[in-house]
């Protein structure tokens, strides 16, 4: 049995809990949350399950009491400099971690002090921090890091991740500023919540397994317009007003394009769909129709990864270095 | 750089030893074969590229002589009963070990006893063991369990490799009864010549990757027939004659059919491909059309796992628990 803590009971959070009480060898022991409308509630109230006898409190150190718990699962925030006493003050209780922190699945190049001192906290008490997720974690870096494992020689990779947001929660469409004018778009953007997060986290992350010094990131952003009145979403959009939202993480090597993330999630995509092409020998591109639902698969895999930080060396670690996670779905 | 030697110098040890000559972080150092005929030849030569000034020799001792060797690639044989004195002799001399032997890409089902004492003698010198290779290795085993990773919960596993043999090598096509009849095709199955060796293996290593426990595994063999007269492949086969074969390996839970590997390789088969799919939470299947080029591949995730097991724990391990092994592919 893993004893675990929650850190963060936002709707991410939550969905995390809902899908760990399914698990035979995982146990729920405490919760966190920052909100005073949640602390003192009941867990599994508050994930709208069966009360669990679980308190939401303020702090790790009430959440654990003196209970042995293993491993903290934090889902708070994307950035890994806000993140990070919370991650340190966790290691430095013994725990192992698994964050969806989007900047913490490679902060080796992005963050290298950050991920440093983290690194060496976690080291200094023997436990493991994981950062996962779908994307960053899985579709544009992990995956194609692990197809790369049958070619003998990579000379470019091409992730694309397209998205019908139509059928997704409304604040998701709402964050990839479907509906909004362009103007309300370009403010967004300069405000950062319209970003995807983790686009250049990926890219190091591929760039680390395929051994390639990059001399170049780079990361944009594009509303994707509508060609056509869309009707499909939570509310109407008018043709050349913003659906959803583009964009490019790109690797280069000697000033040479080799990496190229491309994400884009809109209201009224045709076709959605996570690729990965390798150009190389072999050639070769792996293709997932309809895609993988996000929301499903962060709350999915953050949880399947609890069993491999267990197992995994102390340290700062990224998904190339854990055991692989897999769906430890107990029949 | 890793000082590699490499065991066994057959077609598949010569396209090893061809592809780890491209890679910079590895030096091969020193190699062996049975076969008198290759005993004394240089590396390179019987390999066809440039003399390596490494001579094959017959025993490890000599192929090591007084060298820091840090990894042996053991290509010799697919039976791990065949191959345990081999594989314990080296990590005895203190190698890491990377092996395209089919059976011990997962022997802790299959082969319990030989596993535990591979194990052992790995773990007492600190050194690691890997069976690895396309298929047992990645395709049927380590990819499916990858993907399991952004599902909440897996209800059956089904992967599906089918191969158009008309465009490899005549011995491969051969191999997989091309040609015969079907008499011989009979006998050649119960010589056990015909067998593409691994899909139990595969089967057992998906199980432990989703922890579950099988309560049978099957594995079934059968010639495809030819609808039709072909023309495609190194001989012309008539209707109705052996053009290939086609394998299934599966794993039942309570008497339930959870896993299906299904394997196909025949002289004009129409489509190729590798297919993944995943029944659960999210449903999905993902799809490398085409295929993955056997010959290439195995060759590349060998030479792929070395520094792999460089980094990994001591003791015989599996996929599962590996770094990834990605193409270090220099730049």
């Amino acid at each position: 049995m893993i004893n675990v803590v929650q850190i963060g009971v936002g709707p991410l959070g939550q969905k995390i809990v809902n899908y760990a009480l399914d698990r035979k060898s995982i146990e729920i022991v405490g919760a966190v949350d920052l909100d005073p409308r949640k602390v003192g509630q009941d867990l599994g109230e508050l994930c709208t399950t069966v009360p669990l006898g679980v308190t939401v409190k303020e702090t790790l150190e009430e959440a654990v009491g003196d209970r042995d718990v293993d491993v903290a699962v934090v889902a708070t925030l994307s950035s890994i400099e806000d993140i990070e006493e919370q991650i340190t003050d966790i290691a430095t209780a013994g725990l192992d971690i698994v964050s969806t922190c989007e900047e913490l699945s490679y902060p080796w190049e992005t963050q290298p002090e950050i991920a440093k001192r983290i690194d060496e906290a976690c080291e200094k008490q023997g436990v493991t921090c994981l950062g996962t997720g779908v994307n960053p974690g899985f579709l544009m870096d992990y995956l194609p890091s692990v197809l790369s494992s049958v070619c003998q020689e990579v000379e470019r990779i091409k992730v694309t991740r397209v998205q019908d947001a139509s059928i997704r929660r409304i604040p998701f469409q709402q964050k990839i500023g479907a509906g909004l004018t362009e103007k309300q778009f370009e403010q967004q953007e300069k405000n950062g919540t319209l970003r995807h997060v983790g686009l250049p986290e990926s890219v190091h992350m591929i760039a680390k397994a395929l051994n390639w010094t990059l001399d170049r990131v780079e990361e944009t952003l594009d509303p994707v317009l509508a060609t056509a009145d869309i009707l499909s979403g939570y509310k109407e959009i008018g043709q050349g007003h913003p659906s959803g939202v583009e964009q490019y993480g790109r690797g280069f090597v000697d000033g040479k394009e080799k990496i190229t993330l491309h994400f884009r999630a809109a209201v009224g995509e045709e076709e959605a769909y996570d690729k990965v092409e390798i150009i190389g020998t072999p050639t070769f591109s792996s293709t997932i129709e309809g895609g993988i639902n996000g929301d499903i698969a962060t709350s999915a895999i953050t949880v399947n990864a609890i069993p491999s930080v267990t197992k995994a060396r102390a340290g700062l670690k990224t998904m190339l270095e854990v055991p692989v996670p897999s769906c430890f779905s107990e029949v």
